[in-house]
């Protein structure tokens, strides 16, 4: 892991302005950072990965994982830089615990990352594509964070959704999705998810944001017909389908490839 | 509609003060609202649902759901209280469009919802619970916008997901889910989860919070099992399960009861 130098960081603002320029997402808070910080995005400056990866992973341990992944970020950007970092009110972000108190429904580590992402880029929504494809697709979690508790088994999550990745992590873990290895694989990912998004963003600043998770093939196809333009049009969205559609419907033309 | 009058507004203040000691969730901006405002609750104050509600669809076909439901509220407090809200950079709260970013995921209205009440409720999970349960099972949109560019019809969601509920929502009205009338739809839903979310803000700012949408029956049951000290303890949430568990298990002991 190449570390982030203090040089690269304050060069990094001058990046950021530019790429704000071209994306024509500017706000006030770019050329005066000690501004009340209404506007978005807030100038991003580049980060180190792995510091803002053990910050997500501690972060989690507080306030689970949405407020884990938000306060790595922008709590680093704060300790470093100040306003307006610093009056943001990080506290708030405890609400998508456990895919929104509770309720399983969006991972919070990827709500956290969304909002953040949206605070800080002047382009956030390719970042914000290739993080959850990443995210959906990929053996998770790959980081090790320095002082983990236990040994945590990676899997695939097929979903952005927490329901769907804590299901399969216990599957392939055989723990219990209230088991205290279950917390620990989430802070895990709280760290991870930290990690790769400010890979992005750094990305970003730097002129070399490049995607290569892009929607899955299976799901292309059935937006071909259930997506924008189709002949059904009656679907949103970029979730795999047959993860939740298992039942083929007895008049579709054409059969469904299980993802 | 009974209007809130700014006697009312004044006088919640120091309930919301009360609630906040009794919940053990208070911050210094209960006692200084010119403070820097990092630390949360911020003090809600009690606004009339229906002004909220006019803002939300106003603000959906600004930046969509969640923005348009955040800034209701926020926006609303903002305007007439000034400071901590008038600094939230409330434009970050794009993000949630279309299920963040566009994925499908968490209802941008929810998710707003959700950030608004852990912003500014004293105890606010059981707040949220109420509104995400109230939302997944009642017949929406119930609130028609004074300026609304349809009619439209109202359907169950039967989830807190954004792919679920609109998907539910083009079966029942016919129309596309890229439909001009689709977004008329959205908009109407921000403004009802806009007004229902200060109806719980308020009732709780009164001290008569009284949850009417406990998890239902079938859900229990599943989770009797599945959840928190069941046999196979191998979920989490509160969503619907026959939702996308639709194929039964070979050799699954109970029959499913599809909700």
């Amino acid at each position: 892991m190449e570390r982030v130098t203090r040089r690269q960081v304050i060069g990094s603002v001058g990046l950021a302005l530019g790429a704000g320029l071209v994306a024509g997402r500017v706000s006030p808070a770019f050329a005066k950072t000690e501004g009340p910080g209404r506007e978005v995005p807030w100038p991003y400056r580049q980060l180190d990965p792995e510091v803002v990866a053990e910050r997500g992973y501690h972060g989690y341990y507080k306030k689970h994982c949405m407020y884990g992944m938000f306060s790595a970020v922008v709590g680093e950007l704060a300790d470093r830089f100040g306003a307006p970092y610093q009056n943001f009110p990080m506290d708030m972000m405890e609400y998508g615990a456990g895919g929104v108190a509770g309720w399983a429904t969006l991972c919070g580590a990827l709500n956290g990352a969304a909002a953040s992402i949206y605070l800080l880029s002047p382009s956030p929504k390719p970042v914000i594509d290739e993080l959850f494809s990443w995210y959906t697709v990929s053996e998770l979690p790959e980081y090790r964070p320095k002082n983990a508790k236990f040994d945590i088994v990676p899997s695939v999550a097929g979903s952005p959704l927490c329901h769907v990745s804590v299901g399969r992590w216990c599957e392939v873990s055989g723990f219990s999705s209230f088991s205290k290895q279950r917390s620990e694989r989430c802070a895990w990912l709280t760290a991870n998810v930290a990690k790769k998004t400010v890979e992005l963003l750094n990305a970003q600043a730097q002129g070399k944001f490049a995607p290569v998770h892009p929607i899955p093939k299976e799901i292309q196809e059935c937006r071909g017909c259930h997506g924008k333009g189709g002949e059904v049009e009656n679907t949103r969205g970029k979730m795999s389908c047959t993860q939740c559609h298992q039942q083929e419907p007895e008049d579709h033309p054409v059969p469904f490839k299980k993802t």
